[in-house]
């Protein structure tokens, strides 16, 4: 049998694939620089996570529009030709499975696992409701080279804190085996309904929140394959999964 | 700026893309289920490397055929209708990059790594000519369920030696950060030009070969998620990456 017929395919977007742009590994020894534009990642999807060129601030990705909230704790829209280092997106298709309330940020995340059933695949996580408080940080990169390592940068973040706050709490868990490529377990950023607040969430008391869960049976990995400092890189791989318990979680 | 605009697009095969079904981590415990079929694979690729359901034989495929290596050594194409637990394909596409001669396998090895010129990217390798001596190995999975470990089931292997062969040695590259989700490093299998003698390489002594290299920017990891036993299973990611580097290597 041969299988080499070709065929042409209409694609529709494929809701089934969380997409990366770079590995977590890079941010380690501070290749940060900006890899793909926004408006060339905003083709694998209209909702995600990430940052800009120099780990500088955090990104939420909705709708197809794309905010930043930086070490100043402020939001904006960010533009089609920034750049940025590492970002995942999906095109968002999720479901309803449960409403959520009066749960620290430690029984959020078991009641997310339980309602999901597996830790072996990846998902995205999207809480829509009111939160009795939630801290975030948001890194402070610089935004030209020499960019410094991932522990340097995460040192210098800074931390917001809001109560009684109306917004959406989303991102992306990834299984355990995937360290490296991923920041295994749950990353997940905030941006607040009025977009005056947002970040890397810590820590999350809800108060009453919807919480809409998207399965993937595809992770694509796109590596920034034609940068000089990326294909030249000596990764320590079990230095990389330490210093990115340390920084993301 | 928004970035919702919805597009069709006519594709190509996509050459920039190495895709995997399965994760290497689910073979450890012996999750040897065939969760897609072989016709449903090489929608993905013309090209690869795989085992059939229950780790039964080491596959290869070639301009849309695809081979099983049995643990007799005996050599047949598989129907589209048989089912793999695991496997990897890409459309060919790659560009010679140097003939080589009189190379022991770990010097052959040095040399790929050597012209590739990273160690951070997937890549597929190919090389073709004759060769003085290619050790190979063919697993012998039961076909139906209770499946063995990887371990016992690798215990139970053949070995097979050919001398002044001519074929094509065939495979991948996958950066150890990786690990886990592939095999770390070069997982290589053979196929002589008479499709006669093959397997999973353990030693080769390269006579002269060209050899080609294609590159991936994309590595699309494609999860079994409608299987209930990989759902449920508990995965030890230490444990993966000791019997990964035990068996395949």
């Amino acid at each position: 049998m041969n299988f080499t017929q070709r065929e042409c395919v209409i694609l529709t977007h494929d809701t089934q694939t969380l997409y990366q742009h770079g590995t977590l590994a890079l941010l380690v020894p501070g290749l940060l620089a900006g890899t793909q534009t926004v408006g060339e990642l905003m083709h694998h999807g209209d909702t995600g996570i990430g940052t800009l060129t120099g780990l500088n601030g955090e990104l939420i990705m909705r709708a197809g529009h794309v905010y930043q909230v930086n070490a100043d704790g402020a939001v904006r829209e960010v533009d089609a030709d920034e750049r940025v280092p590492f970002a995942n997106v999906h095109f968002q298709d999720d479901h309803q499975v449960a409403t959520l309330t009066g749960l620290d940020y430690a029984a959020l995340c078991d009641q997310i696992a339980a309602a999901v059933g597996t830790q072996n695949i990846f998902y995205a996580v999207r809480l829509v409701g009111t939160f009795a408080h939630v801290q975030t940080r948001a890194v402070r990169g610089r935004t030209t080279p020499p960019f410094a390592t991932l522990a340097a940068t995460a040192a210098t973040q800074s931390i917001f804190n809001a109560e009684h706050v109306e917004g959406t709490l989303s991102g992306y868990y990834s299984p355990a085996l995937y360290g490296g490529a991923t920041s295994p377990g749950f990353h997940l950023h905030f941006l607040s309904a009025d977009r005056q607040f947002g970040g890397h969430v810590l820590d999350a008391q809800v108060g009453n929140a919807t919480l809409f869960i998207q399965e993937f049976s595809d992770f694509q990995l796109h590596l920034p394959t034609t940068d000089a400092s990326f294909r030249q890189e000596q990764f320590d791989t079990a230095q990389v999964l330490r210093d990115i318990n340390q920084a993301e979680h």
